[in-house]
């Protein structure tokens, strides 16, 4: 591989985004055209729980590899979007909004003892890759936020004609994302285009990136596999023993 | 060691401060006393800088390790107070006046040339501490900083009496740290007086606020070791050439 100009590495990951995000994933095709039942949107929002709640854990470990105050600065904003000013806002409260919403016991839900193992794995690949790979990788793998505006409206709109147990309200958590994705994901692609100076530092950046495309999709398949189509159903891990597929 | 109660910890905690915090350090003495020469008083500005900037970083990676959003809230304040709002704001700019105050290069202060090989061992092992012991290590770890408020007003009293050079504004990091130092460090001690539930944990945390006393004592045996009794001058690292001591 060449060095791309910064043009050129900003079309190659935009480019795996439109084939690797988990947009194109058919529990999401379920998800939001009305063919889940509601155990399997419960197992979707408790799982995503996981991986909400670690990302001020992944945050923090980015800006804890930062020796740039203005990074920090700017990364940290995302730590206030996540857990918020207070108690009760933020982005996780958002999510136990929507758990709350679909019907989970909240204390379960963050007791993540409902969690498939998949889910677990995925999520700490994740944060592990945030603390191990270099600063340009751990920024290169937020930008699956570059995407995420168009699955959230699809999502929202999906799911609020699809399932009679879902309210906009429930679903606050989307309607205050798409500004903030917009904000963090242009700052990263920018760090990104500007940092990544080398054929070897663009292979990188742009395979951080279908690292963690791989990620949200591995959440995906455990979903998938464990509450549409269990094959081996002792291995799962259910939302609650009644929900449990025969 | 038994268990002790919450307020015979506190004792035990406050009793390590009356005997190791780098207030009894004799370099201290000297820089508060008006014994330093300006060159000193450099020396001391810019390795402490080091120290200054790894601050945040330090924090990020506590909050890096925090499962509780209400305690990476609550520690996210340090990260603004030493980072800022903005570009120029924040604990480490004003840390970069007080260089600048003190006639140093401020390019060079960043690039740690200057840096004394010790000081960058102590800082980063603080560092590493909170990365890799307990997070009740962690919190414990910071609480020299019930100890600040002392110390910060017999260095600005003793700076300004007694050294031409140096003025208020210079100094102005000192004048904003004092009521931070308080929120901070009485947060943090009553994190620790509630989570230190066995003698085992209270033993750690009494040993990490040793440890952290010890780093901040080790940057000055370096200052002083280097710049006030140097005896090793080729393992000495300058703060320019033509302050090297006869």
């Amino acid at each position: 591989m060449k060095l791309l100009t910064p043009e050129a590495l900003e079309a190659r990951l935009r480019d795996i985004g439109a084939r690797r995000y988990h947009r194109l994933h058919p529990f999401h095709a379920l998800l939001h055209g009305g063919k889940c039942t509601k155990g399997q949107v419960q197992a979707w929002a408790l799982n995503r729980y996981y991986y909400q709640a670690m990302i001020p854990v992944k945050d923090a470990s980015l800006i804890a590899r930062c020796e740039d105050p203005g990074l920090r600065r700017e990364w940290r904003s995302r730590l206030v979007d996540h857990d918020g000013e207070e108690e009760g806002q933020g982005g996780i409260a958002r999510w136990l909004k929507l758990t709350d919403g679909v019907g989970l016991d909240r204390d379960y839900v963050v007791s993540l003892a409902g969690l498939l193992p998949a889910t677990r794995f995925a999520v700490d690949a994740y944060v592990r890759f945030v603390r191990e790979k270099s600063l340009l990788e751990a920024v290169a793998s937020s930008l699956t936020e570059l995407f995420s505006p168009q699955i959230i409206g699809e999502r929202v709109e999906g799911m609020l004609k699809n399932y009679d147990f879902i309210t906009g309200d429930t679903l606050a958590y989307f309607s205050k994302r798409p500004p903030l994705a917009q904000r963090d994901s242009e700052f990263a692609l920018d760090y990104v285009k500007r940092n990544a100076r080398s054929a070897e530092a663009q292979r990188a950046a742009l395979a951080a990136l279908e690292f963690k495309c791989d990620v949200l999709w591995a959440m995906l398949d455990a979903l998938y596999h464990a509450y549409v189509t269990p094959k081996h159903v002792q291995t799962c891990t259910y939302v609650t023993k009644d929900q449990q597929p025969e």
